[in-house]
């Protein structure tokens, strides 16, 4: 630790949209495949639990603590699938990373951009485990805030160069065709979702707000793609027909959650599902056929947002890119915090006799 | 909200510090007492849930979340009977709040001053309903971080101006009575925990670092006292011998906690105990005989710190004591994250066109 223990980085929207332009949008879609590729093989060393959630009528706010033994680190989610029409995020985000051994935070940070980050390069690993190796092109269906973070990281983890877009809102369509032709992708907008998957060796969903939507229908669905189900994510939200689920191979993060969360949630409990860190270790067999249909059904595990913390810990420092908060009271004295308290009343400090921190 | 929702309030340690000297720290007690006590009336209406732990061999951390359906509130808390002799404290926090019906967080806060009140707070309502009420003198046992803070509650709550202080550490008994004569307090230095009890009407016992103490003893306890059990709180820690606990009248926060946390963690899980929310709304007895020994097994709920919280966040306008964070990504089409993140990029930006939070 370079600072005093009482203050704790914090890296705002704006630092994060400094460290991402610094470090290369592409780079560090890379750099967090990386380290969740990385914390996958180390799976079994960590504290998992199934997200703590708090359901309401107009969402649900979640918090996904896990630990590796060193470090410990939670997410805040919230999702409100009704935001959107009052001009809000769907989903809002941030996180916080602390040592195990004294449980002091050691980072807070927004995670609203490092969520969308982590999700696409959670998407795009798992795809190059999965995908057929001569895939070139993806369809998008559903085009919203997560969409081109997407459509770059399977570029820069895939080779991915075209894209076939379609959204139930041309308008959404239009947005995300224009951000991606800005940044070299071929491009074709679709009328519909059976257009968009033409041709397509990778199909991402991606969409939100919707109860049991089908957006897959068997007919869509041709031998040796890969499907990357992003979009299904909480009990009653899900984007793939069963019958869909029924003929291919589905990939999860942790079955606990995803059996719950997930698009699998159509199916039985005892449906069979491999873990992806076993696919990643070489414990269990990703793709094995080119006929094969595989599905990464995405839910979102809290590993993932402790590897994305943990890769933006270890870069904010040679960025710059955070301010220091006065989080933790930390007396000279740890047990007289009163004193501390005192000492910091305007009228009774001497000159010279610091109102902040102890130390 | 008077900021935008990218916004949030931020309380450092330095403005709670402020904030507790600008109300006055007994006037502080006494009205989070009354924000607890509010919202324990409306207990049946919270979420609630025992703490989410990950334990290590050093201490644990742990995440306490709650709702009313209007307002979210959760709290990150450590515990590291070892970080007192790095200098460090045992316990430190911070905490949330958020709209329940957007998932936008409204207040981040310190939380190591703010749980400290609350907990004092808590221990002098409990006692207002279940102390004797001729009630003059307090031993307070364990002249820790949190030994202080009892006193003035105490004091506020009970009009307790008498102390009878006890540490196996004299210096930590040497730092309370400073502090506390300061405050106006008689004091009473003791030598052992059975001449601290003396004369005794409530007993408060506030150790730390202890493996299944018995800082209160059978031959200790005369009829008809309040001990306030604020010391044993987690599973392994405890202060009050099991003859005391089966002598008692026990009162509990939220049981399924209390069982695994707290003193009665010592007694076979159908033990009898009473809710403390039920005493304050009438629908159990508190005190009821002179020669009744009562003991509130307190460990801290979740609901208390969102008392807590909301109360800093009614409070810290009028006192300017905050900061702004920008912690939520707001772009101003909430589907175009992308598109904010581009316009932010350092090369490409306009001048004149803001690299910040989009609103």
């Amino acid at each position: 630790m370079i600072q005093p223990l009482n203050i704790v980085p914090f890296v705002s929207v704006d630092h994060m949209m400094k460290l991402i332009h610094r470090i290369g949008i592409e780079r560090m879609l890379t750099d967090i495949a990386g380290y969740i590729e990385e914390d996958f093989r180390r799976w079994e060393i960590f504290d998992k639990t199934p997200r703590i959630a708090s359901h309401s009528l107009e969402g649900v706010i979640e918090l996904m603590p896990t630990s590796d033994g060193k470090l410990y680190g939670f997410k805040y989610v919230n999702g409100h699938p009704r935001n959107m029409k009052a001009g809000l995020q769907t989903v809002t985000a941030f996180g916080l990373l602390s040592e195990v051994a004294t449980g002091y935070p050691v980072l807070l940070s927004e995670m609203t951009f490092l969520t969308a980050l982590r999700t696409a390069a959670m998407s795009a690993l798992a795809a190059k485990h999965l995908a057929p190796r001569q895939a070139a092109t993806m369809a998008i269906i559903g085009n919203g805030a997560q969409s081109e973070f997407q459509a770059l990281a399977f570029r820069a983890l895939m080779g991915i160069e075209t894209l076939r877009l379609y959204d139930v809102d041309p308008a959404a369509t239009g947005k995300c065709a224009a951000n991606l032709a800005r940044q070299g992708f071929a491009i074709t907008r679709c009328a519909t979702a059976m257009e968009a998957v033409e041709g397509a060796g990778i199909v991402t969903t991606v969409t939100a707000d919707k109860q049991y939507a089908t957006i897959l229908t068997d007919n869509m669905v041709g031998p040796g793609i890969h499907i990357n189900a992003v979009g299904g994510d909480c009990p009653g939200k899900t984007e793939i027909h069963r019958d869909v689920l029924l003929r291919a191979d589905i990939f999860v993060e942790y079955p606990p959650q995803t059996r719950i969360e997930g698009d699998i949630q159509q199916l039985p409990p005892d449906h069979p599902v491999t873990e992806l860190w076993k696919v990643i270790t070489g414990a269990a067999p990703g793709r094995s056929d080119a006929r094969q249909i595989t599905l990464f059904d995405s839910v979102g595990f809290a590993i993932e947002d402790f590897s994305a913390l943990r890769y933006v810990h270890e870069r904010i420092r040679e960025a710059g890119t955070y301010a220091e908060l006065d989080l933790i009271a930390d007396p000279d004295d740890s047990r007289d915090l009163f004193g501390m308290l005192m000492r910091a009343a305007p009228a009774q400090a001497p000159a010279g006799v610091s109102a902040r921190n102890d130390r």
